[in-house]
């Protein structure tokens, strides 16, 4: 096991109803005048932003509005909210929707704050201090409710990249599972394949010995696995809706993830796909995750027996452990198809002759990408052609 | 599943030598007066205070130590450790030690900001604010490095109670596996023991569909099965004490007891058996838990049947699940005995003519214990007789 910090402050909130605590929480945290951050219509149509400005209202705090932001957010709207904040005096971001809106809300909270240009976080500089964030999560998907990143696109150059800090994890988070009934079908796939992701990127790694790691990565990953097809079955069905949701955010406040060396060169070959096509990113995981398997699983054809037995319920086949290995990945690509995800680029609407800017827009050059193989600009480029 | 808040703020700092930036971490959290508190002798000859006190003086912290916390610690230095720290302006509590040791700092941390006696909370009234209090971590077992909970013996009268509150939470704990390797093998086991039950006693629950609960709690306790024997049979395997230690602190930290009623019956019982005997935590729970089990089976056999097979690998036994619900209960008591546990009231030195004073000690009255089955004070002296 590796030397690691885990930090996970958040409050969560989670439970019906408890949207309407959203006032207190904020007094609670020291917010005064907050910023609520929001995307489209749907926060306004299912009267979820009245019953937030209520709360706000009843608890005496000054708020201002900023809605608009989109799947993929976008960098324009961060600009625009870092100017209200600064010139409204905001000293409070709260963020009602999914994982885009929390994302630009953090970036927001951390430009805010800052001299120069809030891109320079998603250049690599550590976010070391932001404006205090709360979250009213409204889709089960990204986990941004308990990370310390954020993903932002470049308007300039449609650039996905990401920042992290311990300062940009939301001082609470408020999860009401209620609250994604709504949610359609395939985007309630997608929200699972990308936690399942999260979960494997960090569970396919080159350190022994954390077994405690490895097990809750194994039993959350169960868990969805048996929920899944419970939401998609019946989309009010609560205690599914309840443990999907609580699954994407243990997937990805990194207690899966401690004392460990992880990978994320799945992440990283699926933001150019999404940032290409606009591509919904848990889609484009679907497709990139079992290509990626398939590349690495011989480097460490046991580790991938782990995952088909204790993930999948598959026999072990003490003989041949490969095809334990191989299994898993089969079993890993059923459960996607199962629950609507594309697992081919053609499904995805994406093209096999735009794999050379794929590979170019990811900028590797002689670098590597991921831990548990480094993959070259080459490796890249063949297990892109594997997910044609 | 029910609604639930979670919130674990703890700073986690955990790996080889770690110890030694500890005054970097009460820097951080804002101490310049520290109270060390620790317990015997052991953290003198180790040289871990004297690494500890290098690190304060190389960050200018000034500090007072207070040693000779007892095992089952006492409400007498807790007072003397709250006249200290108003006397002298204390801010910032650092624990070196155990669950004992820490039980004992967070007293006082929560005492010191208090007018009245500290017993009060100890009698139920919630602990609302405490000086805050780091920790550096020698035991796996309580988990107190990541839980709002404390457990103090009061002199007069020997009443060992409990209090809670967020306050409570370390704002940093830092753990070494390191400093776990002298501990001795049955001290190890009644650790071990502890840690397993704090995920039992939220395990055993009414709430139905927490599946993302019940899975991280099989994955933290299938953990611990397999790291047991290897930190007995090699005291020094840094692996095994690290997984060990973290499971230690994600068996209390409330992690595995979201969303659902918690139980906490054994544990009252055997805080009769520790409080009249003075024997270890873990030792008396081992007694315990096994006897608890059978007397409430019956209630939940499908639990116990699950709790079998995804826990100790045994078989469905389809037709008659109270086969494998039985099954269950005996490989723990066979794991308990493998790690040199005790499991009868005699191994322990308690007395069965002794039952009526601990069933009197409960304060039971009219009153019922736990919440997967409501014992009666008939209930509670069966148990206690089950355990003979």
């Amino acid at each position: 096991m590796e030397n690691f910090n885990f930090y996970s402050p958040t409050y969560f909130v989670f439970g019906k109803g408890r949207e309407n605590e959203v006032g207190e929480w904020i007094n609670r945290f020291g917010g005064s005048k907050v910023l609520v951050h929001y995307g489209g219509s749907s926060a306004v149509k299912s009267g979820l932003l009245d019953r937030v400005k209520a709360s706000l209202k009843k608890n005496n705090i000054a708020f201002i509005e900023l809605g608009g932001v989109k799947p993929n957010p976008r960098s324009g709207l961060v600009y625009e909210g870092i100017e209200i904040c600064k010139r409204e005096g905001i000293d409070f971001l709260l963020a009602v929707g999914g994982g885009s809106v929390i994302d630009s809300a953090k970036a927001i909270a951390a430009g805010t704050l800052y001299e120069g240009d809030f891109w320079d976080f998603y250049c690599g500089k550590e976010v070391e201090k932001a404006l205090p964030v709360g979250t009213i999560l409204t889709l089960a998907a990204a986990g941004s409710e308990g990370s310390d990143s954020s993903v932002i696109t470049h308007e300039n150059g449609m650039l996905k990249r990401s920042a992290a800090g311990d300062a940009l994890r939301p001082v609470f988070s408020i999860l009401n599972p209620e609250l994604t009934f709504s949610v359609p079908p395939y985007q309630t796939a997608c929200g699972i394949t990308d936690m399942m992701a999260h979960v494997m990127e960090r569970y396919f790694t080159n350190t022994r010995e954390v077994e405690v790691t490895d097990r809750m990565c194994e039993g959350i990953l169960k868990a969805i696995i048996t929920e899944a097809p419970k939401v998609l079955a019946k989309p009010d069905d609560y205690d599914a809706r309840a443990n999907i949701m609580w699954a994407g955010t243990m997937a990805h406040n990194d207690i899966c993830g401690v004392g460990r060396e992880q990978d994320w060169a799945t992440h990283k070959m699926e933001h150019e796909l999404s940032g290409l096509y606009d591509v919904a990113h848990g889609a484009g995981l679907a497709v990139m995750f079992p290509a990626w398997m398939k590349y690495v699983m011989s480097h460490d054809v046991m580790r991938f027996a782990q995952f088909a037995v204790r993930v999948w319920g598959c026999e072990m086949d003490f003989q041949h452990p490969e095809n334990t290995a191989k299994q898993g990945i089969e079993r890993w690509e059923q459960f996607l198809v199962s629950i609507g995800m594309p697992i081919r680029f053609a499904q995805l609407g994406a093209k096999a002759e735009d794999i050379p800017t794929l590979v170019k827009n990811m900028q590797l050059g002689n670098q590597t990408v991921g831990s548990f193989v480094k993959l070259t600009e080459e490796d890249v480029r063949k297990i892109y052609e594997l997910a044609v």
